[in-house]
């Protein structure tokens, strides 16, 4: 109901008489439906979800607060219909998701739209107690995953061997779906920020990040460790090691509710670059997270906007020395009035694994 | 450079001076590159990739036949520049993926836009020798894990606990990702053809239906066995079982080059048809498969074209009975001249497991 009495004030503001969503994220976080195939349309008085025969059961089991429409048509069609069965004249649509062919068919219609941005979007940022024990749960699976990963960590295997061991772990602490695929970069693959696991042995002296989430009841989590396999001179390892945790540690402490979300970016980054590796950390310092496991708000230097309480996002600063290797530290953090509430609980302190 | 000769020819018919690619499994075919942020622009003469920072590395190791370009600016802008750079007048685009906010971007930088349907996905259809060889082995991987299943399948265990087993032996045989989630549908549930695992145990005379696909090299199979728990009286089961079995096998008889897709449907669908069971197979008889688990062409009722040499599609029809259960059964051919190449080498007697 909140959901709907929020977006609903967005018809006034934004000269709509009702609002499509098509975004499926956004039609779950509206309607509560899963599936694949489905979208909700939301007038002042009514709010309608409509899907085809494939998820007619499931959509009675899910959706709620939005009557279930099943369409026997076209999609354009059917939403032509809508609009003449409520009265709809200005039709609002998320710009983000629809595309331009889809937009050409409703145009055939002869529907009057208006392209929205960031209509559900704005209201996703700021999380309800329910998504947070969702978020929570999501993050408790997978640090336990992670936990179980420990063995298996050591020279000789491989990465791509880890980053299946820990999604297995993760489905057996019941994810339905992860995230993203486990990211775990070794040795000089660990200097890549998006690097896929590949065959590549588990050396001594290497850095190994690892970056992975869980799932629960649809709500992500994302978290990065990065452990050190003993080696016989690790020092340059170790010192970029603890200018990252160091970072981070500054842009967890500049978190509370009202900061710019630029401050928090500059508080990790300018460790960084007052240590002499200022051209080594090329991405933000986070993002959201949520039902999406990147989602608004953005947290770096280009995003000038405040933080709010009951945001969640990630804290994730990193060094990457092309070659040689990287570290990156990730947290999840909900927004408090005057502090970060950290959610992850992993320990950050340096790993050395090996004899 | 066939693909790329296909597609400029459809510059003059098209009307076009170039053809802005942003459907990323489209991107990959063209170029190689397997990312999550890219796009290509094809002129007559020219063919260009442009990516981020992130991916110059990855881009290098992977494109061929393409310029690479690293975007430094708004992708939009980045686009304006390259139109001028090659005189570009008017750009075409892929109308079912552009979202129509990003159009309204290039509109802005008053570039000349046409939309486009099918330009690659037309290509796409028909695979070469190389796309055949990594169907192939998506098959084989996706084959030699559900072998590997066999000893898992018993009463007492959970849907959800064989689905899991099932994505871990596939990642085992190779798979980097798996298509989509592995579905297993017992008892009752089978007669959803979209369900997703549950926790409900497999009890004796359950239907259980099993979809699942392989990867290769980017490249996905697809394939579906039914398997029958032994029972007290389970002559329902057989029945529904082997009217499958004999519908599936009119449908593989049917293909040849040449034929409609929707003749194909109709071979399988009549049978079920006659059987009495017209109104328990509410889906398509088939699909395309390649980089895509679902591409073109469609198998059905709808698709009145005529399927041609070396396209790979499904052949799986169903019956599903509600509150009882269902069965499916899914091979992979490759069309030939005179028949169908049948790819998937599973047995297709039914298999009736327990003491």
């Amino acid at each position: 109901m909140h959901k709907k009495a929020l977006l609903r004030k967005q018809l006034n503001t934004q000269k709509v008489d009702a609002i499509l969503i098509t975004d499926l994220i956004n039609v779950r976080y509206l309607t509560g439906f899963t599936g694949s195939s489905g979208y909700a349309v939301i007038t002042k008085k009514h709010a309608v979800f409509v899907t085809d025969f494939r998820y007619e059961e499931q959509s009675v089991h899910e959706v709620r607060g939005f009557s279930i429409k099943i369409e026997h048509t076209k999609r354009s069609r059917e939403i032509r219909n809508i609009c003449d069965v409520y009265g709809i004249k200005t039709l609002g649509f998320e710009e983000h998701d629809l595309t331009y062919g889809f937009y050409r068919k409703l145009v055939k219609r002869k529907i009057k739209l208006r392209p929205l941005a960031n209509s559900v979007e704005s209201l996703r940022m700021i999380k309800s107690p329910k998504e947070l024990a969702c978020i929570r749960a999501s993050i408790r699976r997978a640090e336990t995953a992670f936990k179980k990963l420990a063995p298996y960590i050591k020279a000789g295997t491989t990465e791509r061997k880890l980053a299946l061991k820990l999604e297995e772990l993760l489905k057996k602490q019941g994810c339905k779906t992860l995230p993203f695929e486990v990211i775990v970069a070794s040795g000089p693959m660990s200097a890549l920020p998006h690097a896929a696991p590949t065959d590549r042995k588990i050396k001594k002296g290497d850095l190994i990040v690892i970056d992975w989430g869980g799932e629960y009841d649809g709500y992500c989590s994302d978290m990065t460790r990065t452990v050190l396999m003993k080696g016989a001179n690790v020092s340059k390892q170790r010192e970029i090691y603890y200018n990252v945790y160091e970072a981070q540690k500054r842009a967890l402490e500049a978190v509370r509710s009202g900061i710019r979300s630029a401050d928090i970016d500059a508080a990790a980054r300018n460790y960084i670059d007052k240590a002499g590796f200022a051209d080594f950390f090329g991405h933000g310092t986070g993002h959201g997270v949520g039902l999406a496991v990147h989602e608004k708000p953005v947290v770096s230097w280009r995003n000038k906007d405040q933080v709010k309480e009951n945001m969640v996002f990630t804290i994730e600063p990193g060094i990457y020395l092309p070659g040689f290797g990287g570290v990156r530290i990730e947290d999840m953090v909900i927004v408090r009035k005057n502090r970060a509430e950290i959610l992850t609980s992993l320990p950050k302190k340096l790993k050395c694994i090996g004899t």
